[in-house]
């Protein structure tokens, strides 16, 4: 199960994307005679909310809605009420206006850590980008005029699905509802200038997310997926989840450690060797540069960097 | 004028402060038959939002409050509908849940760097805190058992009325919608662990707030403010505002660089010299200790360590 946030006829709407194709969930169900208690939820934070209740009356729409695409019935068509082609849409980030901070995790695989010229850590580094940083898939990224060192980081990011305090590793799972792609654009000056990292990886539009998110019954190992980034085409990040130096379930038990999570939190879980910073000289983004992020099991991500309005 | 976030009748209920009364300003609205549009805000964070006209509005509810008052026509007690003894009423933190983490500011008093063994910041040093770790004046704060090392941290924190970015600093007075008392309650072993700060000091309960929200134009130098904080009496840290090493409008232009800041926004402005962690022995807090929060202009915050719940 792949569920987005849209923009449809300009309203960000709830969908779930069936082959090609994105349905819109709250039309469907209406379409379908669904009673009011069979309504899909009203946006993705109320949805990771709901827990199992709620997946599986997204299940059920789509259930349905294949059949009838199968037949026939239905078609995915531009301005189509209920399905339109995947690529004549506009994606938010799936969830658009986090509730609170993005939860980030520094060094979280060993190759990137030593070209930072760090060690690799042997508890997680926590630190955050703030809700205001995030964009959609195919949203342009800004380019401010405050750097003159650009850089990307792909990530698998986790969404949280129930809320929870002192979650031990083996419950941990139950607090998952799906992952996505994160781009954690980052200003390594600022970064390095403001001693903490927040604010160099805070700047607006530093944040792009999706397109969607995969609920967790549909990729059962995160563990165990490619990941990669590339600019203009030319491969820079190119790792396996499986070389995380914390396992997600690892960073769920220490974040929460005194620490409500809450559903709709979003925990990116660190990045893999090749950002820009690390090769000799650097190669830093540069306006018009389109970035990729790729992740096995869920998509690709993708940016244009442009420059700010002056 | 003072607005607070207050438990009424178990609903978060917007008051003002009169006297030693807080006035229901919905009630007082309905109470004094206003018009529709010249009704209070619904929130605290709607309240910051609606600009001058909010204000205003508050401050002729309060005005015939005060005349009646004078009048005796209305008088403040337990369980009235409109005003109550401001020692008989439960505060909420002013924002009980901000829309984002809490930016805060590190080493923003020279000698409070001095006593961290830190560069005083030729550029500020911003890190944040999780709302979930928000509460109000007389809430409890856990002891959590993850920390053997509890500090407090008095600190004057600015509330955001007005969205924008790049905000010059000419300007940022303008942004400003008040100003409340925050105690950056942090867990030095763990904010050392982690190396970047935010966890530490996001634990829940380590973000005491309040007890309400002073708007700006009833403080107007908010740089030559006492700032005081007791242990069970005991004076730990005092200091007067002045001695910030950036000044609030300071910390907005460089904060708000390629970042929008929005209305309801909170931003710790830093803490002076005093912590636990300077003293030799240090001085952590315990179960049981009061800690008191002082700014003058403002009001006293107060909250009692309690042990964690096993």
């Amino acid at each position: 199960m792949r569920v987005a946030t849209v923009l449809w006829d300009r309203e960000p709407t709830l969908a779930a994307i069936i082959g090609d194709s994105a349905l819109n969930l709250a039309a469907c169900a209406a379409t379908l005679n669904r009673p009011r208690k069979d309504y899909p939820a009203s946006d993705m934070v109320d949805l990771t909310a709901r827990g199992s209740g709620g997946v599986r009356v997204v299940q059920g729409l789509l259930r349905e809605a294949a059949r009838r695409l199968k037949s026939g019935m239905w078609r995915a068509k531009a301005g189509d009420r209920l399905l339109r082609p995947v690529d004549r849409i506009r994606f938010l980030a799936p969830i658009p206006r986090p509730r609170k901070n993005i939860f980030c995790m520094g060094r979280n695989y060993a190759e990137h850590a030593k070209e930072r010229r760090a060690e690799v850590p042997t508890v997680p580094v926590f630190f955050t980008k703030s809700p205001t940083s995030v964009i959609g898939h195919e949203a342009p990224v800004t380019y401010h005029q405050f750097t003159q060192q650009l850089d990307y980081e792909v990530e698998l990011a986790v969404v949280i699905g129930r809320r929870g305090v002192n979650i031990p590793r083996g419950m941990a799972y139950d607090y998952i509802f799906g992952y996505t792609i994160l781009n954690d654009v980052t200003a390594r000056d600022i970064q390095k200038r403001h001693v903490q990292w927040f604010k160099g990886k805070s700047l607006d539009s530093y944040c792009p997310m999706g397109p969607w998110i995969v609920h967790k019954s549909a990729l059962p190992d995160p563990h165990n997926l490619q990941i990669r980034l590339r600019v203009n085409g030319e491969v820079r990040q190119t790792a396996s989840t499986a070389d995380m130096v914390f396992t997600i379930l690892d960073l769920i038990e220490v974040l929460s450690a005194g620490m409500t999570l809450e559903a709709g939190d979003i925990l990116a879980t660190g990045t893999p060797a090749g950002v820009a910073a690390g090769f000799d000289p650097p190669k830093w983004l540069q306006v018009g540069d389109v970035v990729e992020a790729e992740i096995e099991g869920i998509g690709l991500l993708r940016n244009r960097i442009i420059a700010p309005l002056l």
